[in-house]
C-alpha cells in the first residue's frame, strides 16, 4: 500500500548518505502522500548501513499516529508533520547536520546570496530561524522547532517553494521540496552555498549580495513559466 | 560524421565530474571542429550519470543552429559560441561552478599568480570579468556572459592561449585550452590556484604575486618554442 | 580467551581509518574487559593495513603486564591503562591525531558547546588539559598524558561519560566511552564538531555557547533514564 | 640491473598519488643506490595512470647521464641530483605541489612546530629557502632550486635526516628520507602539519612554538638509540 512512498523516502535518505551530508545517524528525509493522507519518516537511530525499505515508518498526515512500520520513527518527526501540515505545496523534507550548512545555523547566521549557484535554487538568502526560548525547548521541542520556521516564513512573507530550506538556530539546515528528490537536491546546495559564501565573505569582508536582477534572472530561468534550463521532460518526471 | 567529436565532448565532460569540478549538473564542457565548422556541447541539465557520446548536441559554429542530436543543448551554449567565434586558437572550453574558483568570483577578486603551481599554467593572474548590468542580464544573458568575456581580455591585450580561463563576478568559472583536454586540465589548474591562493593570502595578508622572471621561467619551460617539460611526443597526440 | 576482546579492538581500530580520523599509524583503539581485568589494544606503530585480531596486545588492567600476544604493545599504552584503572564507567579509549581535533589541542583551546550536533554527545565544551611540565614529560611520559586529564576532571568534577573525551596541550584527542564502538563514535564526534566551532568562530568572532537548557535538552533526550532517540533495544546491544 | 630500484622508485610515485599529495603530474619520486652510483627518477610530464616501472628514468650520481631509460627525466632531476650528491644519508626524494605545503611556500612561510605529530617526524620548524634571484632563475634554475636547499640547511646547521624536508619559496615541498618509502611518508607528514599549523595559528594568532623538551620526547623517541616507538623488526625493514 504504502510500498512506493517508502521506497521513495529510503532512496532519498540513502542520497543523504552518498552526498556526504550525513554522518554517522544525524540525518533524515521524509516524503508526503497527500492524496493517501501520510507522511513516511526514516527510523530513529537506524544505522544506514542497515536501513531497508520495509524500516520506513508511515504516520497520518493528520494526527501523526504510525499507520505502518514497526520502528519507533525520527525523533524530528514532529518537525516534519507540521512542515508537511503548513507548507502545502512541499512533499519531501530533508534534514541534516551536514557541515558548512550547521556552521552558519550555530554562528545564527543567514547564508547571504552571493552567486548565481545560489540564485539558482534560492530565491533569496537562506535564513536561520529565531532561537527557541527555554519554554518551547523544554515542552514539545521537536514540533516547536517546527513552529519556528514557519513563524519565520509568515513573519517574513516567504514562500517554502522559492526558500526552499532554512537553518534553525545553533542546530542545522532544513530542506525541503515538492518531491525528496528535489528536497536532497535543495540540501545538497545549501551545503555548498554555505562553503562557498564563508569563503567569499572571508576573502571580500564586505561584500553584499548580488544584485535583484541577477537573482530574478537566475531563480526564473529554472522555475516557473518562463523556465528554459533543462529539458523539457524532465521537469515532469523527476 | 561526429562521432569523433561526440566523444571528446563526452569525455572531458566526465572527465570534470571524475575531477570533482562539478556538483548536480553544474558544468559543461564543449569542444570545436573547425575544418566542420560545428561546435558540440553536453545537453542542458542531463545528469552526468545517463549521459551517452549520442546525447552529446552538434551547432553550426557560424549560426548557432542544432546540426545534429535531439536533445536542448545546455543554456550556456551562447556563451560557448561566442568565445570560439572570438578566440580562433581554442577548441575545447569547460564551465564548472568548482568551489573555489566560484569562492574568488563571488567576491569579484581575481586569482593573484603566488606560485610556479599557477605560473606553469596560467601566464599571469586569473581575471574576473566586470559584473554584467540589468540590460545585458534581462536581454541574451548567456550571449552577454560570452562578450564581458571578450571585452576584458580586448581591455587588456590578453592572449587566451596565456590567460586560458577567467571567472565572471558573481557566477563561476570558464576555462578553455588548445583541445577540449587541455580545457579540463586547466579547470583544475584554476580550482587548485583559487584553493592555494585564499589560504596563502591569509597566512600572509600583504603577500605580492611572484616576480615576472620566475613566472616566465615557469610559463616559457612548459609553453612555446623554448618548451622542455614533458615528452616531446605527448605535446602533441594530447 | 581473548579472542572477543581482541575482535572488539582490532574492529575498533579500523573504524577509525574507516572514518578518516587516523593517517599513518598515528592513532589507536583499546577496550578494558573489567571481568577478566585485562584490557588490549593496538601494537606500536604496526601498519593498519597488515593489522590482524590476533595482533592485538592484552595486558593485565592492574600491572600493565602482557598477558597475551607477541607485539610491543602501543606506546600509548601507560595512557590508556591509567584512564581505565580512575574511570571505572569506560570500557574503550581511542587516541587519535584526527585534523580538527589535533588543531584545537595545537590551539590549547578547548572546544565549545556551539550547537546541538555537540550538545547530542558531549555535556559541555570539550576540554584541554594543561601543558605537561618538562619534568613529565622527561620521566613516564605517558603515563603523566593519563595522569592530567585525570587531574582535568577531577579538579573540574566532570564525569567521564558526560564529557567523552579531552585534548591533551599541544598533542592530540583522546575519546572514550561504555563500550570501544562509543569511544569511535565520540572520536568522529569530537572532529566534526571541532571542524564546525572553527568556522562557526571566524564567521561569529564573540559567539557564546548554546544556552544550558539547550545543552541539557539534546545530551539528555540521548543519555539517561529520560531518553528518547534510538531505538529501544539498540541502546542495549551496541 | 636497476630493476629493484626502478621498483621502488615507482612505487613511491604512485604512493604520492595514492595520498592525495599529487594532482596531474606535478610531482616525483626518486631514489639513490649508493652502491651502483646511480639515482633513478620519474619521467618528465608522463600520467601516472599509464607509467610502469621499465618508464623510470636512471642516471649516474656522479655525472647526470642517463644509464638506462629512454624517456626524458623529469624535468626537476637536477634538484634531486644535486641533493643525493650533497646529503649523503639520503636515499628517497620526493617532490609534489601538496596544497598546504604550497600553500606555505606561497606564503613563504616556515611551518611552525605546533605540536607532537610534527615533533614525531621533524626535529623543529620546517623551513622555507630564501626566493631564488633572477640569475639563478634564468640559468640552472632546476640545479639552483637544489643548491638554495643545501644554502639553507648549511647556514643554520640543520641535519637532512633531523629536518628531513623543506619548502621552496613560491614554489612547493622537497621531502626525503633514508629511502623513498620514508621520503613518501615524511612528505604526508609535512602536508599534515601544514594543513593543521594553518588553523592552529588562525584559531590562536599569537601561538608559540612546543616547548624544546616536548620537541625532544616526540623527536627522539622515534629516531636514534633511545627510540622506543614501533616495532624493533620493522625499524630496519622498511
Amino acid at each position: 500500500m504504502y510500498d512506493q512512498l517508502k521506497q521513495q523516502v529510503y532512496d532519498a535518505n540513502l542520497a543523504l548518505v552518498r552526498s556526504g551530508l550525513v554522518v554517522l545517524t544525524w540525518g533524515n528525509a521524509s516524503a508526503a502522500d497527500r492524496r493517501q493522507g501520510v507522511m513516511a519518516i526514516k527510523p530513529s537511530g537506524v544505522s544506514y548501513d542497515t536501513l531497508t525499505p520495509s524500516d520506513i515508518v508511515v504516520l497520518s498526515l493528520k494526527t501523526g499516529e504510525v499507520v505502518d512500520g514497526k520502528a519507533r520513527p525520527s525523533s524530528d518527526t514532529p518537525t516534519h508533520l507540521h512542515l508537511y501540515q503548513q507548507f502545502d505545496a512541499i512533499n519531501g523534507i530533508v534534514h541534516t547536520h551536514s557541515t558548512y550548512g550547521t556552521i552558519f545555523a550555530q554562528a545564527q547566521r543567514a547564508i547571504p546570496c552571493l552567486g548565481t549557484t545560489h540564485a539558482d535554487h534560492f530565491f533569496g538568502e537562506i535564513p536561520v530561524t529565531r532561537q527557541l526560548t527555554r519554554q518551547e525547548v523544554d515542552v514539545d521541542y521537536e514540533l516547536n522547532s517546527g513552529k519556528v520556521i514557519v513563524e519565520h516564513f509568515r513573519n517574513y512573507h516567504l514562500d517554502p517553494l522559492n526558500i526552499p530550506g532554512i537553518l534553525i538556530a545553533s542546530h542545522a539546515p532544513f530542506a525541503w521540496g515538492p518531491t525528496p528528490a528535489y528536497a536532497v537536491e535543495n540540501a545538497i546546495v545549501l551545503e555548498l552555498t554555505a562553503q562557498m559564501a564563508l569563503a567569499s565573505m572571508s576573502l571580500a569582508p564586505n561584500l553584499q549580495p548580488i544584485p535583484q536582477f541577477l537573482l530574478d534572472k537566475h531563480f526564473l530561468r529554472k522555475h516557473g513559466p518562463g523556465a528554459y534550463y533543462g529539458q523539457p521532460a524532465t521537469k515532469e518526471t523527476r
